[in-house]
Formats: C-alpha cells, structure tokens, sequence
C-alpha cells in the first residue's frame, strides 16, 4: 500500500470520529488503519484536535488511561447554538403555524434531520458532564430529537409506549395523569433498561409536566436516576410544571385575542 | 488568521460535508471559510475524494452546474453493508430473543444509534438513484432507522400516526387491514407532504404487508408516488405480501417445534 500522507489521515479520522461521537477509540486502530507509528497518529489527533476548535466543529478529546484513546464530541458552542434556535424561533413565531386551540404546528421541524442533528447536539452539549448511560423518550414526536441527542452522547435510545406490545417482550406499566387531565399509561419493556443506570429525559414539548412526570416515575420502578430532562420547546403558562430542573430550547407563548400569535423565544440559558 | 494549512482543510471539509450528507454544498463557502482559492478547495475536494474512497468510508461527489458544488454521500460498500448485517443476524438467531408467539425482541438494535445509523446509510445506498423527497415511515418503531435513512438521503422524515392529532393540524385519515387483520387508522397532517413529490417508505418490519399497503395508498391520497419501499426486517412466512418490490435488510424465520429458534439472515441483494 502507498504510503498514506498526514492530509488523507486527517479526512479518514475526522469522519471516523465523528462517525460514533463519544465513543472512545483505541489509538491502535488508527495506526493499524494507516499503517502508522502511535507517535504520528498523537501528532494527527493534536493538529484535529486544533481544527475543530478552530472552526468551531465540536471537540476532540483524549482520554488516558486503561481504556484511553480519543473521542470526538458534537459540542455546539453558546454563539452557535443561540444562532440555530434564533432562527428556528423565527420561522416558528406568527400565526402561520398556530392551530385551534392555541397548538403550534412543528412536526415538520421536528423530523428535518440537519435541524434535528443540531437540536441533538445542543442538548448534548448540556448533558456531557452528567453522562447518562440512555436517553428516554416517549413515543412519538420527540422521537427524531431524542436519538439525535442520544447519538450525540453515543447512547442508546430507548422509547416508552403508550401500552405493552407483544414484541416488546413483558414489561412495566404506569399510568399518569396527562396533560389533558386523563389517566394514561406508559409501558416500558422490562429488557429495555438495567437497574441503577442514569436516563436522560428528552422530549418535544413541556406544557404542564404530566408526561415528563410519568417518565420519572417509570424510571423509578427501574431503580434508574433521572440525570436530567430536556425538551425542545415549553409553554410559559402554566410556569408551575409538575417537574422541575428541565433545560428546553425554546418557549412558546400564545397571545390572546383575536388574532392570536405565536412568541416563540430562545430559552434563558442559550442567551 | 494564520493560513489555513491543507491538513486542516481536509479535516473541517470532511466534517462540515458529512453533517449535511447528499447536500450539495456551494465551493464558495469552503473558500471564505478558509480564505483559499477556488482552485485550493477544489484540489482539497479531489484528494478527499480519494481518501474517502480508499478507506470505504463513503464518497465525496462534484455536482456541476449552476446549483453546482460538492456533496458528502455515506454510501456503504456491498462487502461493509454484508459484514453489518452478517453480525446483527448473529446477534438476533437463536432463542434468546424470541418472544411468546414467534415474536422477536429487537427494539435495542433499532434504537442504539451507531447500528442505527449504519442501517440508515445502507438503505440510503440502494435509493440514492430514486433519490425520494421524503423518507415515509408509521410510528413508532421503526422512527429512528427511518430518520437515519432520511439524514443519509438529506431529505426530511414524515410520520404517519395511528390517529389524528390537535397539534398535527387537518389531517388525512385512512382505513387499512394490519396483520392481525384488524381494520386500523392511519392519519397524516395535510401539510407534511406536497403534491407530486416522490416518498420512500421505510419501516422496521415487514410481516403481511397490511401497514405497507396502508402508506402507499395513503400517499395515493396525497399524490405522491412511492419510489421505494426499504425494511430491516421481513419474515419468510408469508412469502406472499401484499406489496411487492420492498427491501429488507434481514429475513426472519422461527422454527416450529419444542424449541423454536430464530434463523435471522442477510437479504439475498447484499449477498
């Protein structure tokens, strides 16, 4: 084989990389790939590393130890992020997108994967420190940016359902009280998850909490911790939620009258 | 700014490129973004064009034209897509994940998000020539391998839901046969598809075919033309479904007897 020059190890490696983000990968398996001396692929990973703070593309990591090497992580800077949902709170804002009854209409933005991706990346980026071992959702529309967060952290998604499937083997349910006022169920495989793990919670919307609330409580009959709760948009009103300590993207505001708008505003945090 | 090395370059091009796969990216933007001449990014894009090639990790193509530039595609190799799915099918025989019913417990492979995403780019490779407007799937689980595909493919991801939502807006609702031969709802916001464009429907698992005719008459509703139809898994029993001309990654057949087993395989077009 040629020999493989500094240029084309740093395409292959960026890609690799960022191919299973925070996923710790051996050195070995570079040297092996490129057929290079460790202290030559350290040198690639410090000129990557250099890179990507540079153009603002995320982080890239060493890791010492046993089972040391290096990771890429999907880091979303504060400008970048701001940047992002400014504009999504712009495109969502007006009355174009309300529906009767106050609801806003974006599904589309929910499922666009470049959007999706860097929604996932943002709320990753708030959630590297706790490192949760899964990200959970609730089926359905959460689900894009659920997995898209849960790969940003290079974790499994795992989906709970409004009742037990056949192929989902036994599982646990619970019911809740949803935002609507009704009992509802949530349904959870029993192999989904293992005892004394850490979940992540992330969904779309957060209007009165009882969905994320029931989240909670499903973990508990897990004897797993909740580590966090992120959601993609919530409601100003009511402020009072029946969880606490969640991070969203976005707020949503709806104004009275006749012709009622949207006021849709990047979260406190992000600014 | 100090000058922007070529080893640089190569790593920022490679992940900007690869974030946004089968989008044409204008050369313009690489130029101001590292000050170079057209002709420097141009020679970058011929040499990561290699390098992607000579280590099966994709392909950097130039579009030419007025809207013309440079795309990342993650095409996936016949030899890597068969090496994938060979080990998955190891993972899924056998009896330990069979459930009550001939059922198979597969839910972690279809939410962990590296197999995911590899899935995703492997179904994408044999559709890039259809090259679909929208990725079509129906809630809930087979959401994550078709929001994968559609991130390969650079188009949006569309979600049919089992009824009607308020916040989904004017729906379409149709009726269809499942495979327990029920008759069951599918509905979709009018505004999640435009007339004339051309969807792909992926799902994760392909049994009688009902929920796949279910899609493509639904998108008859909204003249759309189905170009494609890809699963993750279908079974052998029945052979006759009611589609014809769909994919799947694997084939699944249960042995009957005292101890049934799993014999999951390959699909015969990666062989």
């Amino acid at each position: 084989m040629e020999k493989i020059r500094r240029n084309e190890r740093m395409g292959a490696m960026m890609r690799l990389l960022s191919a299973a983000p925070n996923t710790v990968q051996n050195l070995s398996r570079f040297c092996e790939l490129f057929g290079a001396a460790k202290s030559t692929v350290s040198e690639d990973i410090d000129l990557l590393r250099g890179t990507v703070e540079a153009f603002d593309l995320g982080r890239v990591e060493t890791v010492t130890g046993a089972a040391g090497g290096v990771r890429y992580r999907p880091v979303v800077s504060r400008e970048k992020a701001r940047e992002t949902i400014e504009g999504l709170c712009r495109e969502l804002s007006g009355s174009e997108r309300l529906l009767p009854g106050g609801f806003l209409y974006y599904s589309d933005i929910l499922s666009t994967p470049e959007i999706v991706n860097r929604m996932g990346e943002i709320l990753a980026t708030a959630f590297y420190d706790p490192d949760p071992d899964f990200v959970l959702t609730m089926e359905t529309k959460g689900i894009p940016v659920a997995f898209a967060t849960a790969n940003a952290l290079g974790v499994p998604l795992v989906i709970a359902r409004h009742s037990s499937k056949v192929y989902e083997g036994s599982a646990v349910n619970i019911n809740y009280v949803s935002g609507s006022g009704n009992i509802e169920t949530m349904s959870l495989s029993r192999r989904a998850v293992r005892e004394n793990q850490n979940a992540l919670i992330v969904d779309d919307f957060l209007k009165g909490g009882g969905t994320a609330r029931g989240m909670v409580e499903l973990m508990r009959e897990f004897n797993v911790s909740v580590t966090g709760m992120a959601f993609v948009m919530s409601t100003l009103h009511p402020a009072k939620k029946r969880i606490s300590g969640a991070r969203s993207l976005m707020t949503l505001e709806v104004t009275e009258g006749d012709q009622p708008e949207a006021l849709v505003k990047p979260a406190d945090w992000l600014l």
